[in-house]
């Protein structure tokens, strides 16, 4: 594979679907993830299209689909654990890979090690880990956990702790603007008037951040942090900012990041779900002024 | 009164401190508002500037504070229920009233009859009912309620559950920005592609509503409605608008004013308060559609 193709390196965001999940209510079952189910490493592989393309892809072809080394937690030989994957057009994108190594080196056996795919801005359960094969399907893959309710939400939005039959639950395709704040710790305490820098990242499936904004006084009033721009399409973008507080007291930072095609991030946890996918709310910490 | 002093009609917003007050976590100690503490009749009676300066008002006055007929509910006839006011400032404005009529009626026994100070956009407890004096002050009014924790908030923010002294605690004077849904219901249940109008009110306490605008997608976007002028100053604002939803499915409706210097409601609850007053979130409607 490495001798054969092009080599390539992106930042790339994997986002697990279920990141965020804890805050649903009424909670929803699976990793009761808080902010950290994400990353964006930089990932070095070949172009999962130009595979495609040296293997020849038929007319009809509309997904693939990933197997990996990975065997099932029942310890059965003969069950898949997962096996998803996306539509052709998002496997042809420049950015989607077959890699071996993150950050320079080889892939932690956590990770995939020797190979993953890499499908950036969509869930993180698409980037198939321990890849031992690549089906190219004449339909929709149907393999572990793309049917059913794994990854898929409500085609139609729900009330809270509605029960969504599996036929009106449709796939997840790009992640949602989101951001975080890396700095400082939720918790940090400052002095009157010192000048707290504060940093983190934002990214936005498919799309990319046009603006990152802030709000000290519970988003009555935004103001724009310093943005930059991504290193590649679909890697994640940092912003940063300076805030003062003239009086001591408790406040709320939060930040709120907008997609290029204008969708903010939501301050409350947006469309409830069975599984507890896609909460894209802000992020916010707490900060003590002495 | 009435035949010694020019008669006006003003519509004028009341809201009591703690309207919205069953919102707060932890919760705080008083009537559980939700969201209908609030009102703008058209009320009739007199200036009170007008009758301050027929009385002559001595250059060291700083405040008013207003007696009323009631009792005490301990039935104690030498304790005061309740005594408060505003500064002189305030109680100055032309739409300070002494007023003996609502919406054209005489006022009903339970808002005040026969007479009650009517001070808009301040919360309501400044406008004392069954009003039968009203004393000038050289100093900031200390009668009941205008001191300890009454009618007050911290003077810096502090966190929920806080814990706060009296001599940090400082007097509320103009509400915050504030909007209402007033039709339809929460539950409203239309067909999809059915045009749904929508209406309600925003008020901003001393301010004026500059903008009023509405989401259907947990605040991703925002879309200005149409919102009319106040009738008078400090009167609420009308505002309407129009929606549809080409899918069934449960929506929520979210409204958001933004007054004349650039504050939004928040999406949350704001400033937690030992009292729990000046809740001032966006109000939503859940809506199914069919």
């Amino acid at each position: 594979l490495k001798s054969d193709f092009e080599h390539y390196t992106y930042q790339l965001v994997l986002e697990c679907g279920g990141n965020g999940r804890s805050e649903f209510d009424p909670p929803a079952k699976g990793n009761q993830w808080t902010t950290g189910a994400v990353g964006a490493p930089k990932w070095t592989g070949v172009r999962l299209k130009d595979v495609l393309q040296m293997v020849g892809l038929k007319s009809d072809a509309v997904y693939i689909g990933y197997y990996g080394k990975d065997t099932h937690l029942s310890g059965d030989p003969y069950k898949v654990p997962i096996s998803r994957g996306v539509p052709i057009k998002k496997a042809l994108e420049d950015e989607s890979l077959i890699a071996w190594a993150a950050n320079g080196k080889d892939l932690p056996l956590m990770h995939g090690y020797p190979l993953r795919l890499v499908i950036g801005g969509w869930p993180a359960s698409t980037s198939g880990k321990w890849l031992s094969r690549i089906v190219i399907r004449n339909q929709v893959h149907d393999g572990a956990k793309m049917t059913g309710q794994s990854y898929r939400v409500p085609c139609q939005p729900v009330a809270p702790g509605s029960k969504v039959a599996d036929q009106d639950m449709c796939i997840i395709e790009s992640m949602p603007v989101k951001s975080i704040i890396s700095y400082p710790r939720t918790g940090a305490i400052i002095k009157k008037n010192q000048v707290l820098e504060f940093y983190g990242h934002a990214w936005a499936g498919d799309q990319s951040v046009a603006l990152v904004d802030y709000s000290v006084g519970f988003g009555n009033t935004w103001n724009p942090l310093e943005l930059n721009l991504p290193v590649n399409p679909l890697a994640w973008q940092h912003w940063k900012g300076k805030v003062k507080f003239p009086y001591p007291g408790y406040y709320e930072l939060w930040v709120r990041a907008t997609d290029n095609l204008g969708n903010h991030q939501p301050m409350v946890v947006p469309g409830w779900n069975p599984r507890g996918y896609l909460n894209n709310a802000c992020h916010r910490i707490a900060i003590r002024v002495e």
